[in-house]
């Protein structure tokens, strides 16, 4: 889910939304194939016995008056599959907030050092700005375990630091800690780099966030029971069906595998938000977030001399 | 949603509201017109299947059974109507409150301004209300990517720091920038400033859930995938309906769509707060208290000299 | 809803919270009585075109084969329903927290003044209590844009005090002001100040949120949406009804939209806190605690001394 | 419900947990008795009349066709439930959370007064300590109403010293005063002041909230709303139940009032938590962490020379 | 629940989460094991006496009218179960921050106190390290009254050490209390030694709320009522369901018994989430982060030097 621009907001709540994306479907359909693949089968084995093995004397076992049962746990189904997507939501806007509050540290803890720091550290603040500028890639290669986050470094850090940093166990924090040391060799006072700390401690805070979201699954019980109550529901609801849908339980076991286990497939998806979120474009972001700042500072003192 | 004032709080809790107001109705009609449209198509077609292909010996398609299969189904629309009612409502509240937190980093950074400057440093404060009442069209500039918002920075800032700032790229960190460059030059101690620094961070973290909010939709995922299910399960509706209502489907039909699919576009509405909220007078409202602190200061200072 | 003693919890709890209260009953009918008027004549055209009309071979309008219709609309009758009471509830709780946030500001601003400020300065830490004792009914005034709250204040400003905050576009802001001003009168050293002001800025932001409730709606589409659909709900509800319950129709309907209107009334009166709180027992309460403080400081003294 | 220790949770976990506890469901059913009598008296006479008087020509008023009605409103009833018991349990949580909050600051403040304080103002810590030890049971007295919780400070205050606090209006803002004012008479400098004052004003702030909570009730028109609308729903439902279940209606009935206004009758007691909860386990908790703090103060120092 | 790397996580969400893991489903099911054989036994003895009593002249106690009972009070079972289910998870989420928290305050405050310190206070640095990685084993050992705990402390503090700790009523206060003096031995100035004891506090009122939630269990009249009800909804079921699904009844019921109560059991199994979360690799993690940020100090240095 990339990040939306005013046009595509307009077609986000265009009439189009209603249109079915084949796209989209199918690639769903793909992911939730083997289970649909499954269902298919029961359907069609329901169907078989109901119209050939039942007549002809076999031990009932396709009834209208099962449906009962499922009409009994319709509401179960309903109120996991609920707490699943809430869990699921709720997760992934915490991580969401938590990748917003790095940016608000990048830009209020460089707001409190250019205007608190004389013109003779202007090079320390360079160096807070370039180190700040790769802070939010080390801790997308630290949370997501992966090393392409790095590029986003190249343009700032020199080589030798960045394989430095790869080598860390745990390069944020490293990089903090750098950020910590350049605010303790300027001649800010204690309470003046305490404040710069506090925000630093913010991004911690934030990462923190972060790394419990992407260790701590949701409790797998409830993601395993979910699971397997839909399926179990799902499976014996065509003895159930045939009686009202004949034939058309075929169509309608698919279409509604599609729709419940798609529920609970959007809900798998986003439990892991770090992976589903755009972390190249935070990375970019923040970088020219942090680079910027320092490189129209000069501006920003033009408008305070002319006022 | 503009402010409420008494007189519409009175009105809005009226027996009033329970009249249907054709304009809105209308309008909403409008909106939802494609999908209307296709329902009703979709209903006639059922009906005249119903009427002369069926008792004609085409094979049957609609009959009242079907119902049992949009009964067992309708949790689940209920379950994905309530999350992005629910998901929808909440990121509309946050961007509101956020939009809130802004008034008082206007109030409380200025009440401290104010209270810890001497009086030679009048101009100062002076400099910091006029940039602090065009702090908030700047944000709203940058939010809805949309030129009219500066109009209202128009009698406090000259057209050349106008111009500078439409030319930035992110105009509201400048503004902050010089904000908090210009409380580094009066003569308050660093810890007063550090304090008035946080209410500018407050004000940054504000701003900060709201690009948050308008540049990260809800997971698409979940949005489509309402739209489609209400779609299909209104879609095929009529195929059971038939048997209960006959004729009255249609407008049956109609009716549900226009209630559930209201729901739905609502929920869509809101999805991004910065755009129906009323932005311009959050501005108006802004600037007033940001000038009126600093206008209004010699009678609060008349009444500490009375006490 | 006033403030409760344990007596009034045991009331509360007591079975007789079961038993209709016929004054109330008659409260709220007479608040939706417009509606069940419209119903009751609904639901008699509805019986008498039923027992007459239909019979004599008009078109059929009154089934219960139309039951399934209201059988698959009432979970979103529910869910617009638990929509709007959690949203109005959420609102009120937030009000009447951030109503609690000021006397906590009252409590923790005064306690620290008067521990720290030298015995020399005594009558500033009274004028600070007796301007603190007038902010909460400037709040009040200001939130409610209602005169009466000012007599709280009648006791502790002077009619010139009272006049020129009565003529402001903002008076608990100025009070907040004179506050500060006094802090800064004071021989507090800078950090004792801000300390002060943080507690102010607090009472500033609980506040802001009271005006962000008491101003802004929840989105009136939710709202007019919720009504609307209940409305046709009950409408047209006694046409499949009446198969059922004959004559009966009529009380069921009555009742019906008692108990489904009485929960969107509700809705409607919590959504906007400040005109159902108790705000003349907070102004009195918060008048009381802060003039207190200062009265029985001596007290505190001399335990200080004795110990 | 008093503080669980490993045991406990191991048999609040156990399969008996399922079991009947007839003592419990005994007492339950006393509180519940009178609703339950008036049920069991409605239940009876619809028998006799469905028994005797229908066949005999009166009118008909039983008829299993009325259950519509209880099925369309089932939903209501369970939303009413559902918003009674999650608001009485968030109030409930959040007094609980706001007690724990007292022991932070209870450890907090004691924990930088220790490490602070030079070995000459031993003394004051010990006053201090003492006076901690007395907060919460003049909380506790001053939340409930109730004289009882006094005597967790008979160790800890003089007689004269307890019969002052009683005697005040507000006791817990006095004690909060004179721990304050014992700050103020050490060597500490005035940030490290503030630094502990900001711990008194969490305690505060955390008092409000029980204070807020246990003031302000929910509102009560759902509260009534709910009971009402229960009764009404369990009054009428024989009329329409005894054509299914016949003589089995009556203990059906008293089931269902019990399993259902068992859940409202449990959201009225947990309404008002400070009821419910255990004070005097707090008290004597937190008394106990404050004095222990002092007396183990030199095991620490010695561990920290060993160091 | 471990915590999840990539690889997990991609197993996670894979099809095979859908399918039936005999050995959890036994485990389940040896926990539900006695409710399950009673409700087997019901069954038993519902179907016994349906095919042999009941046709023989008993009174009739079998019958599928009874079914409109269970309808309407399905929705009740569900309420009960979602607010389990919520307030469980909701306990288990705030306790897996809190104890995420306490990462935090471990890294920021050793962040602060090596940028801030000289490198003449190095042995001070090292032996808050030392007592920091003790700190969560103390916490665990405390919270969980386990001795398992301690072992992790072997490495870093001396058998005397761990000793008196584990003598001590509340040994993580005491760690923090020697945190606390250690900081107050460095020639850090007054506040930057309280921006450090701003993290000990944090980490005291993280772990406050571990306290609470392992101390407090959700109102037991709520999870005993849930339990109850559940039962008896379950125990009756059979009377009404033989009619509709005859001998499958018995697997039916089994079934069901291990889908409902398989909800609750999971929301009893984290309600006290401090015995379900992996405590042991938090403290190893927690010891790792504090004594590599020491370890690793010189590289940062090095790279602050070469900058």
């Amino acid at each position: 889910d990339d990040a939306m621009n005013p046009a595509e907001w307009e077609l986000h709540s265009s009439w189009r939304r209603h249109c079915p994306e084949p796209r989209i479907c199918l690639r769903v359909f793909r992911i939730l194939s083997i289970a649909e693949a499954w269902m298919l089968a029961v359907a069609v084995g329901v169907a078989m016995y109901a119209t050939y093995a039942q007549p002809a004397g076999w031990p009932i076992a396709v009834s209208g008056d099962y449906m009962i049962v499922f009409q009994l746990t319709s509401f179960a189904v309903a109120l996991l599959l609920v707490f699943r997507t809430n869990a699921a939501y709720a997760r992934w806007w915490e991580a969401r907030t938590a990748f917003g509050r790095w940016l608000n540290s990048v830009r209020n803890s460089q707001r409190m050092l250019i205007s608190w720091t004389p013109a003779s550290e202007a090079y320390l603040v360079r160096e807070y700005a370039r180190w700040m500028a790769s802070l939010t890639p080390a801790a997308c290669a630290y949370l997501r375990r992966k090393d392409c986050y790095w590029e986003h470094c190249a343009e700032v850090l020199a080589p030798g630091e960045i394989s430095w940093l790869r080598g860390c166990d745990n390069p944020p924090v490293k990089v903090l800690m750098v950020l910590s040391g350049l605010v303790a060799r300027t001649s800010l006072d204690s309470y003046q780099r305490a404040a710069i700390e506090a925000e630093l401690s913010a991004y911690d805070i934030a990462l923190g966030a972060c790394e419990r979201i992407s260790r701590q699954a949701a409790p797998k019980a409830y993601t395993r029971h979910t699971s397997r109550f839909i399926i179990v529901y799902l499976t014996f609801l065509p003895f159930a069906l045939w009686s009202y849908t004949k034939w058309l339980t075929l169509p309608v076991i698919v279409v509604l595998t599609f729709l419940l286990l798609g529920i609970e497939n959007i809900g798998i998806q986003i439990e892991n938000p770090v992976s589903v979120l755009p972390l190249h474009s935070f990375c970019a972001g923040l970088k020219t977030a942090a680079l910027n700042m320092v490189k129209h500072q000069h501006q920003v003192h033009a408008a305070l001399e002319a006022g």
